[in-house]
């Protein structure tokens, strides 16, 4: 008998600060199209990633007592390097449905790329601070070489919209940033916040023979097989939808999201509502 | 009789987001030394200025209350340009104590410096959008000539240490965002958010005929200017002090202070004790 939540038809709930999430979603959809999707960025709160430890723990229980509140959802999916880095143990005390950070899929897949056994890591200061992509990769293979690197003002570029390969803002502060990534000699970079995939065509110019790992990619394919294990697929025959909700102003959310991912080239990506909630009641 | 607050000896409120606040705090301590201060930057919920109007003017109604449960403040210092620009009203609305925005006083040095009458300014999107020095510009002389526009990632540069003047990062930046300043004719610019200060240098590089008008130095002069009229300067027998309090981890905040400000060079700007408090009780 399954536990509420444990069924086939329930949503599935994903959050993040804002935009980078996105990244995650934008998979999740094209992976599992038969899923309902409840979507929280956190945009009044943006960025976590400069935050402490104790304010991301804090924020992360109410976004997930937001989704949980909205529905009994069969899983959530951390769509937030930083939360994923800081927040996985608190939650996992609090709170029983199952959960998916980005840690642990895109560590599983580095450590699988990598042929020089030497791997990149980027991400939120705070997700450097806490060692969490470190401890993952050297649990999987101890021998691994890693160079990890915060690259505070990537989430800002993006979030403004300095993301082009031909400009030269993003490209300098990539190349100084990736300084040493680079001299690492690295073959396989871990894009550790879910925003930097957006940047991800401007890291490969400062890193061509590099690897990229997009932790939000990843993240949805090991949600997907575990749905499969558990056999919580939603039906073939149900039409997915998402619904989205956000902690500061919508329309805003809602042209940024389309303009960042291309949302509006694809109508099942499309984003015709965006509602706006008061996390602080969470 | 003077009133709650109302004393010579009751301290001043400022707030701010968190570091654009401290070029103010700076100005008034070196102008009114003799005043004790109460700080609160809002460094768990920076920034503001890319928030809703309404998400704004909330954050800023628990700014004020926290201050003023710390004290009966004769006088609150609203150092960040985001909060003067879209809260003034609401803030009139909801308490009796003074307070002092840094649009005004902002626009009355700038006004009296042009010579051409036009006038640039640069502050954050929602400064920009909520039309405010604009209006107050126009109030004080209609013939000005007005020329805006938003910076956004100028807080993200500060808040990362992007700020010299041989870095092309902000440098580049800069000379993006203010083409049509440039272009504009404008002989004098409000740097109408108190974090561009810290990025004046690199502004006087783009615009180096142009006067900067710093809001964060105008509005300590208006403040002190309106204390000496209401008689409520503190009397220069006492010792200055400034006691900080911060929504996110107090440490940063103390080192950033001390890195950005030059604080540590000055006894009298050292930032000894930071205290961290919940903002959202308030």
């Amino acid at each position: 008998m399954l536990k509420p939540g444990e069924s086939i038809h329930a949503p599935i709930g994903i959050f993040d600060t804002g935009l980078g999430g996105l990244t995650a979603l934008k998979e999740i959809r094209t992976i599992l199209p038969h899923e309902r999707l409840i979507y929280f960025g956190d945009t009044g709160r943006v960025p976590y990633g400069s935050r402490s430890h104790e304010v991301i723990c804090k924020y992360a229980a109410q976004d997930m007592r937001f989704l949980l509140s909205r529905a009994a959802c069969k899983a959530i999916v951390i769509a937030c390097g930083t939360v994923s880095a800081n927040a996985l143990p608190q939650l996992q005390d609090t709170f029983s449905v199952p959960f998916f950070g980005v840690i642990d899929p895109a560590a599983k897949r580095a450590a699988a790329c990598t042929k020089n056994k030497k791997i990149g890591v980027i991400a939120t200061a705070s997700t450097i601070a806490s060692g969490a992509y470190e401890r993952a990769l050297q649990q999987i293979d101890a021998t691994l070489s890693i160079c990890s690197r915060a690259c505070p003002l990537f989430v800002p570029l993006v979030e403004n919209g300095f993301i082009g390969t031909e400009d030269p803002i993003p490209r300098l502060t990539a190349e100084r940033y990736l300084v040493d990534i680079r001299a690492s000699g690295c073959d396989t970079l871990i894009l550790g916040c879910t925003h930097y995939p957006i940047l991800a065509p401007v890291i490969a110019q400062v890193l061509p023979n590099v690897t990229l790992i997009d932790s939000g990619y990843e993240v949805a394919h090991a949600l997907r097989k575990q749905l499969e294990i558990d056999h919580l697929l939603a039906p073939p025959d149900t039409c997915g939808e998402t619904s989205y909700f956000v902690s500061d102003e919508p329309h805003g959310f809602a042209a940024e999201a389309a303009r960042f991912l291309k949302l509006a080239e694809d109508e099942n990506f499309a984003v015709p509502n965006v509602c706006r909630i008061n996390i602080e009641d969470f």
